[in-house]
């Protein structure tokens, strides 16, 4: 963590714990510059991260102030989902719901990705190209699964620097990490097994147990903590449950981040139980904290937890790179994956290997995190100024997605229909349980900094749910 | 098809009528320049083409003379397997049988690829950089499946130049033909269910059945012709079987091409029990003959035909791209390929999509269908000289495999065993049934041509095979 960051982290933090309250003056730069010990360039980008952050705002010839909007909104509350397994189908409406959101014009709140004009696209197609123009040919028939050993030691290389210990012959390179999912699901489960998930959960993964014919059980979560390790408890107490499906860090829909000790929790008790944790990880580096948060694979010890990532949602859309560190399913997954599509592509994770020992990663992952931890004042600012009156969201510490409960006669789909109809798209609370529970939530992505596009499309959405509370 | 191809083409078919017979004299150039009215310069190509394809052979001051090579070598007989469905356990030897065989030094004689050598990788690369440098980022999260809308036309115009009705829109994107496949296996399929294979079949076949908890049935097949669909017919009857998994044009093993006739009866039949056919034709640019043989596909009104395909055999292994025209089932699998692994590489698409425009796809196909014959043409001499009396052999017209019938007494798992100290890989044919009948078989890759190496191992292969007669 660079000096400014350090500082900038550090206030943060004073104005989390009510230390710094909104409306006191912040010191100013020289102050700031001799108390802390830095220079006043350090101060000026500490306060400038500060403000991008939404956390404090400059008033002319007054200097720096802790913002009003730095206060916490209402958080929804901690959810409760019918604690019994159940069949899953949803798949026809998240198809039906999201089909529609595919033109450019439209505003993409309902979207699953980032802004493509977030990543370095120009230079690791010149990676691409670099590598491929001295590529062995023999390389396109080795390596199929798992993958290309070269770009396996350099993910493994930030295994190491998060000191979770992943081997190299851990790790499976797979088509995105929505296959290295589905795979590592396969992997530990047969149709009719039961599959804990948050409640609320990502969709794909509702998605990926109908389509192999597994039973749901959903978990009750926190809206900032994430799973809650004792209702999970009690449900293994009470079901058969094959595996979970987990986000612990910055899970979608919520936002949530599991702190360290629910983390070790969690792996503990899945031990004891001897069932397998399916890591959905695909946010971990977007955090806007001062450290990456571990997955819950650090405090794996039976090598029941199968950590998944990708580089698409924090590098390269497109190039369809995945992985999974699966413990002790590794050499089962390796050879699901040479099964089900023989290999990953090999330019994209030749070019991804080059742009990874070349291409500056950490410097794009650090504006990156800046990026989207400005977009998230932007997205809580406009949610707190044009919303209903008690309208509901997560705080979330990293990633790209909000979480909004909204008053209770808010229907959700018909918030998504009628901003259609607008060019706003909205992905309805309905899609994200397998009781369809969340009828007056929407997860609202922010990861489209854009010029007021965002902001216009917030307030337009705030004026639609106003007219129908 | 140029001049001289179609001269070589009628000389072909003379000899393999017998009309032309081993030792009988060709023609002079002159001669046959005059009364084919075509230039000298054409006669030489023609017949270059045909020595290369060890059709003829040039003896010294004498002209060309018909090879005694050309002779047919005694074939396989039909296939006879049981006639009733089993459950498919063969995953874990394939695993064992080919993990063996990754170091370079080895004779890939049981590879399931052709020599990278033989791709135009570099002229991709620069394909696939040009189209890099002016990818529009949205691209990143448009046609996620079915996949990219500029490269589907490119394919949709190969269906048009062979008469086969496929419109751009029945066209799925995949991570390769072996994704394709699977995704159709599970658009029609449950587990238990019962699908038709030929027998012998690739095993890949076999393991995506198994993963699947599908029982196969084994159907008859011609070494020459294929599946035989009188045999399919009585299956039909007396099983409920769900699909037929099918390699009509130059099927892995044998090589076998169905007959237009047959492809015409079998589309015919499966329409009348309303049977899916998944028609794996990932060769079928591989031909020897003087037209590119069509697809099952080409006869189906009923959108029952799913027919794969990819680039990986003819162009850009490693760049896993291939696709499936699934008829009626065409959305379900455009939704499963969103479920499995959300959409196949972009890079890989776009510089293929750049290569098909202006690349010379054709010129290419046409150096490497003649590099393959000539390998064959290797191959078939070589087996005739060095294998054991009483070996049998396919004389597939296209394609890079031979399937070799071995006297009784041989045990193709210990010939395997045997080659392997020897650095020489085989796919033994244990591999490519259900019921592993194949004991005395083993399939041979001729499409590596690298200066003798080949030779010398099929001479190596002849000399432990006959040790163990």
């Amino acid at each position: 963590m660079k000096r400014y960051e350090a500082l900038a982290h550090k206030m943060a933090e004073s104005i989390a714990s009510g230390q710094l309250r909104p409306g006191d003056r912040v010191q100013s730069v020289r102050e700031a510059s001799r108390s802390h010990g830095v220079s006043p360039s350090t101060v000026f980008e500490a306060y400038y991260l500060l403000e991008a952050r939404g956390l404090i705002e400059a008033r002319p010839r007054s200097g720096y102030f802790v913002s009003h909007a730095a206060t916490k909104q209402a958080e929804p509350d901690a959810s409760a989902p019918h604690a019994d397994g159940r069949q899953v189908e949803v798949s026809e409406l998240v198809f039906q719901v999201l089909g529609h959101a595919k033109n450019r014009t439209m505003a993409p709140l309902g979207s699953a990705f980032p802004s493509p004009t977030l990543f370095p696209l120009p230079k690791l197609a010149l990676s691409l190209g670099k590598a491929l123009r001295r590529l062995d040919p023999w390389r396109t028939v080795e390596d199929l699964s798992p993958g290309s050993a070269a770009l396996r030691r350099q993910i493994g290389l930030r295994y190491l620097a998060m000191s979770c210990g992943v081997d190299t012959e851990e790790l499976v390179i797979t088509n995105g990490a929505m296959e290295a999912l589905n795979l590592c699901l396969e992997a530990v489960t047969k149709p009719g097994d039961l599959v804990a998930v948050e409640s609320p959960t990502f969709y794909a993964a509702l998605q990926a147990l109908e389509r192999r014919g597994l039973r749901a059980v959903e978990v009750a979560t926190h809206p900032r903590t994430g799973v809650d390790v004792n209702a999970l408890a009690s449900v293994l107490e009470r079901h058969p449950v094959k595996a979970c499906w987990f986000m612990p860090n910055f899970q979608n829909p919520l936002g949530s981040l599991m702190p360290d000790s629910a983390k070790q929790n969690l792996v503990e008790l899945l031990a004891k139980h001897q069932v397998p944790l399916i890591e959905d990880d695909v946010y971990g580096e977007l955090y806007f904290g001062s450290q990456k948060p571990k997955p819950a694979k650090a405090w794996d010890r039976d090598g029941l937890v199968m950590h998944c990532s990708s580089f698409s949602k924090t590098l390269a859309p497109g190039y369809r790179v995945g992985w999974t560190a699966a413990g002790r399913f590794t050499q089962d997954v390796a050879r699901r994956k040479l099964m089900s599509s023989l290999a990953a592509p090999l330019p994209s994770q030749e070019g991804l290997n080059e742009y990874l020992q070349h291409g500056g990663y950490d410097r794009h992952l650090r504006q990156l995190r800046a990026k989207l931890a400005k977009q998230r004042h932007v997205a809580l600012r406009g949610i707190a100024k044009c919303f209903p009156a008690g309208t509901r969201v997560t705080q979330p510490e990293g990633g790209y997605f909000v979480w909004v409960e909204l008053p209770k006669s808010v229907d959700a789909l018909e918030l998504h229909r009628l901003a259609l109809s607008h060019d706003i798209s909205l992905a309805p609370g309905h899609l994200f349980s397998a009781d369809h529970r969340y009828e007056h939530h929407v997860r609202i992505n922010f990861g489209h900094p854009d010029d007021g596009k965002f902001e216009a499309a917030l307030k337009t959405v705030g004026a639609i749910a106003k007219a129908l509370v």
